[in-house]
């Protein structure tokens, strides 16, 4: 018995079939005894076909009107799962964003949620209703509608789950847990029974795909107790937790990330303040850097390089190319045939050990290493991005799972 | 210059093309210098999609749900026209109903407005922005999302104007205005170019079909100018408003509907009560009456009879039948081959010539009158549903249009 926040994306609502596999899970649950509020995304392709619907009419939409134009899809699933839960003879309401008072700021198509006002649905759950709400969407301070961007509806979960003090906030899926490498590649992968925040969030931004780092981040800061498992097999998932006991494993898992383009300034003279200059244009122009390397200096110059995602390369290159002057760069290097192998483990840095297995896994599998970079919970390394599958292999072999 | 609000409805808005052509209707009102208020329905076929899908989750959805449901329809489709119109570089802001201040009372799918807060709408209009709002939809005082029923979105423009004291509402529809018969059925039928309010309203629940009376009783009620007019051709349509000029024809128009039974209840005792008794168990079941007759009774008893939409002739039937006994009745009948042609105009009590001249179209027709009822505006009759069309033309040419 507790208050159980429950989550389901848009493949396990896009259709009548999986709305009543939802509609079954959530009154199991409900069954129990537990107070439940279910999140849901917009169902399967219904965002695609909006946004193919403005694509039409104007190329460039203002952001705004995006948003009163998707948060729809997410306003007919939660009617949508209301009423199939109505069927079975079970009380429900369904909640939009605003109904449940996600406020957000006023970053259109990316907002940031800056509280919940949670009085209704708690009205709501002392009436014992299931509560259906919206997610990935908010109102901003003029009440004007706005969405939260990529990954919004399991942040949207995390924070309502933080919000009203959830006992457990259940991430359904389309894969059964978190795994220690992607189960379609690596035959050997193993469900992990638990994993810690900070391991989740090395995983989530390395490309393991099952969790968004915005809704990881945001369990760690507010010690929301989350749940990875599948809406289609009825079987225990993945606890994501602060504090995992010291017994355990300590490599919780291998990612490959294949949308990755490494991008190099040679020849930068070696004064301070030029790092700070590079990286505050490339902020500016919104571009996300990954991993950051800086070579020894020689003759009085040194390199910088690092990772971009594939899509952000050009961005990267013309922000550089435009700056070189001013950053005094003798040129610019992009290389996008690269990959981006990590392993992620708590106290990794106390066992050097684990680096040399990995290295010696790659050269055993004859791939050779461009970069290597290192933090407390992960070691990435970027290799051929032709090798990449079989880098993530080899690695995971290299360790007992 | 001044203030006008504009609604379009479902098949102005059904694709691009009629999307960019309600943008520029919109925008050269508002090049003229006025401040434009913009009513939209849903997209053409969006609202059945929408409850073709709930009626697979459930085929008695909770009203609530529905509503919830439902009012996407409308925001997809404010959404995409401010997109349109933001494309042809004007400004411009959507509201759903909530936002717009819509305050309804809580009957679900059938909601009465009860008032709107239009702050919100005031401060877009200061600051110059064409203001698109989605209607048929509204919120009750818990914040729930209500829709309005059949022909709400004309009333929510109405009511808007009402609110604004907008100096003319435009209801944009596929005629180019009201006729003084369907002219599908009669081609001499002559556009009007200017109606009373009253004559509107009898021409409206006559069938007309082109305002829906709940809209023209409102404009009546607040005196709101309303104009009718065509969306795809550009010429002036027809004036709704209080006052007619007294030197105008007396008939405006002759307007016939099949979608109309006859229920007759024969012996009833001849006794004070009995009709209210009859009616107020026809309007519990929310069975909506239109035309009574009460025949001069003989032999003690009476009998009662009036007209109900087609779609709720079974309703009334099973209704009289259970309450048979109470009212005393001998027996219940009823009548689905009937139809009701009606003239309406002005002045037409203190012309008594005018009936005379409508039952003598149709004696010379050949066509039998089944009943009759006049008011001071209007003249029905229920003729055979077979003859309903040639009616229509009869009457139409027996007076100078």
């Amino acid at each position: 018995m507790g208050l159980i926040v429950q989550k389901f994306g848009g493949s396990s609502v896009k259709d009548t079939e999986r709305i009543f596999n939802v509609a079954r899970i959530v009154t199991e649950t409900y069954s129990k005894g537990n107070n439940v509020v279910v999140v849901v995304s917009a169902q399967g392709d219904t965002t695609d076909d909006l946004i193919a619907k403005a694509a039409e009419i104007n190329p460039n939409p203002s952001k705004r009107e995006m948003d009163v134009l998707l948060s729809t899809g997410e306003q007919i699933s939660i009617s949508l799962l209301a009423m199939a839960i109505e069927k079975m003879g079970f009380p429900v309401i369904s909640l939009t964003g605003w109904q449940a008072g996600f406020k957000t700021n006023s970053n259109y198509s990316n907002a940031r949620i800056r509280r919940i006002e949670s009085e209704r649905l708690q009205v709501e759950l002392d009436k014992k209703n299931i509560v259906i709400v919206a997610g990935f969407q908010g109102i901003n301070r003029y009440d004007d509608i706005t969405t939260l961007g990529r990954g919004g509806s399991d942040t949207s979960a995390v924070a309502l789950a933080a919000s009203l003090h959830a006992d457990l906030c259940q991430i359904y899926t389309d894969v059964d847990g978190v795994y220690t490498a992607d189960p379609r590649i690596v035959k050997d992968a193993v469900k992990l029974d638990e994993i810690s925040f900070d391991e989740m969030l090395e995983l989530a931004t390395l490309g393991a795909q099952v969790l968004h780092n915005r809704s990881v981040e945001m369990a760690k800061k507010y010690n929301v107790k989350l749940e990875v498992l599948s809406s289609l097999e009825d079987k225990p998932g993945t606890q994501v937790k602060e504090v995992i006991k010291m017994e355990k494993m300590l490599i919780k898992g291998v990612a490959c990330d294949d949308d990755v383009a490494r991008v190099a300034i040679i020849g930068l003279p070696d004064q301070p303040g030029i790092a700070f200059k590079i990286f505050s244009s490339l902020a500016k122009r919104k571009i996300n850097v990954d991993i950051i390397l800086q070579s020894i200096g020689r003759d009085n110059t040194k390199d910088i390089s690092f990772t971009v995602p594939m899509s952000q390369k050009d961005a990267a290159l013309i922000c550089l190319e435009e700056e070189k002057e001013l950053f005094k760069a003798q040129r610019v290097e992009m290389d996008d045939t690269v990959a981006k192998v990590s392993i992620v483990g708590a106290g990794m840095q106390s066992n050097p050990g684990v680096a040399a297995k990995m290295f010696e896994a790659l050269f055993e599998a004859d791939i050779n290493i461009r970069m290597i970079s290192t933090s407390e919970i992960k070691i990435s390394v970027l290799i051929d991005k032709s090798q990449s599958r079989r880098a993530l292999v080899a690695v995971h072999n290299a360790f007992d799972f």
